[in-house]
């Protein structure tokens, strides 16, 4: 039964470690990584399979899944022909670079272009463990409110790019997508913001071509 | 910047201590405490607003607003006009019973009955914490999915009952109730689930109805 504290510097010092070989492989490899942050329930996944569709023609895909308990998710990826590696963290509220670790080693890296990791559902733990990855993405759906960025700081700060999902929902929500995005600026004025509708295709292709110029850079 | 890892048990067990302190403090002074956990934007703010509209005729209520930043929540909690007590984690993931007291010695528990305490949105780390309450109750809402007991069991067995929000966008949504009862069921045949629609105020009286049982039993 694992649990979670203040976490001490001797083991983000040891996360750090081997994520900087991790990130040294990818790098040798001309594999992009990406970790992909969310809370329970925003599309993590759906936003994962909509991207590999948008992307399997021109890379090679692989996807490691971090989850509690179960894998639902691992074999929803599986069920579109992708290969995903399940990692069960036995209760841990993120991932760490050790577990990346274990699951990059059952991959041929020279012959994958991108790798995406589903992070445990969660706006704290994961925001701090570098994994050795290119970019964090955070998602938000819209029921989960505009004000998510005001009370969850952290995770817009880290990422590299904000993906706003159910944007087709916006008619039966109260979600003021300017105060949103204003929110999101004032912590991280660089990040792209995509809108996306992730089951229904909406905004996919943008930023599908995001991502897929990003991979590029690192061929 | 506080981190999360794994605990040791020396953690929980100064965690233990104190709730089974404050756990006599309430219960020596009638007062009943819910502690409620979500994921972000499962709507646990406005639940809380709808719970208090339903209940403060009879009961005198008291808010613990456990927040990793920011205080918007305790702020809509007193424009209600009920009495809210903000505790910002400075990054934590949960709260901790130590957290817990420091906000209840500013309460006069003499005069209250029901204190609701609102955990950080996590489906992790709360999980695990004793903070001396009565009840911890489960929100999940609609968008959220149906497949979250099974990605995130350990809050669906610890939870005494469980809230199905945002039951008015079932329409939208692709939810399938049955089976998301069915999951809970497996993991928790004693709690009930309870559908409500906090903003519309559907179901929150059979909810609040349940509540306010539980409160007479230790007045």
């Amino acid at each position: 039964m694992p649990k979670h504290i203040d976490i001490n510097e001797a083991i983000l010092k040891k996360n750090d470690a081997i994520a900087s070989e991790l990130r040294q492989r990818f790098a040798d490899n001309h594999v992009y990584v990406l970790d992909i942050l969310a809370s329970p329930g925003s599309g993590k996944t759906s936003t994962i399979l909509a991207t590999i569709d948008a992307l399997r023609d021109e890379f090679n895909i692989a996807v490691i899944e971090g989850d509690i308990a179960s894998n639902v998710d691992a074999e929803k990826i599986k069920a579109q022909g992708t290969a995903a590696v399940q990692i069960n963290t036995g209760g841990a509220c993120h991932l760490e670079s050790a577990m990346i670790k274990r699951a990059v080693d059952v991959l041929d890296l020279e012959r994958l272009d991108l790798i995406i990791i589903e992070n445990v559902g969660n706006l704290v733990c994961p925001t701090d463990f570098d994994l050795g990855e290119n970019a964090k993405v955070m998602i938000l759906s819209v029921p989960e409110g505009d004000d998510k960025p005001l009370k969850y700081p952290g995770v817009f700060q880290v990422a590299q790019a904000v993906v706003l999902n159910k944007v087709d929902t916006l008619p039966v929500f109260d979600f003021d997508r300017e105060a949103f995005e204003g929110s999101v600026r004032s912590l991280n004025p660089a990040a792209p913001i995509f809108p996306i509708a992730a089951t229904k295709g909406d905004g996919v292709d943008e930023w599908a071509a995001w991502l897929a110029s990003e991979i590029r850079d690192v061929q």
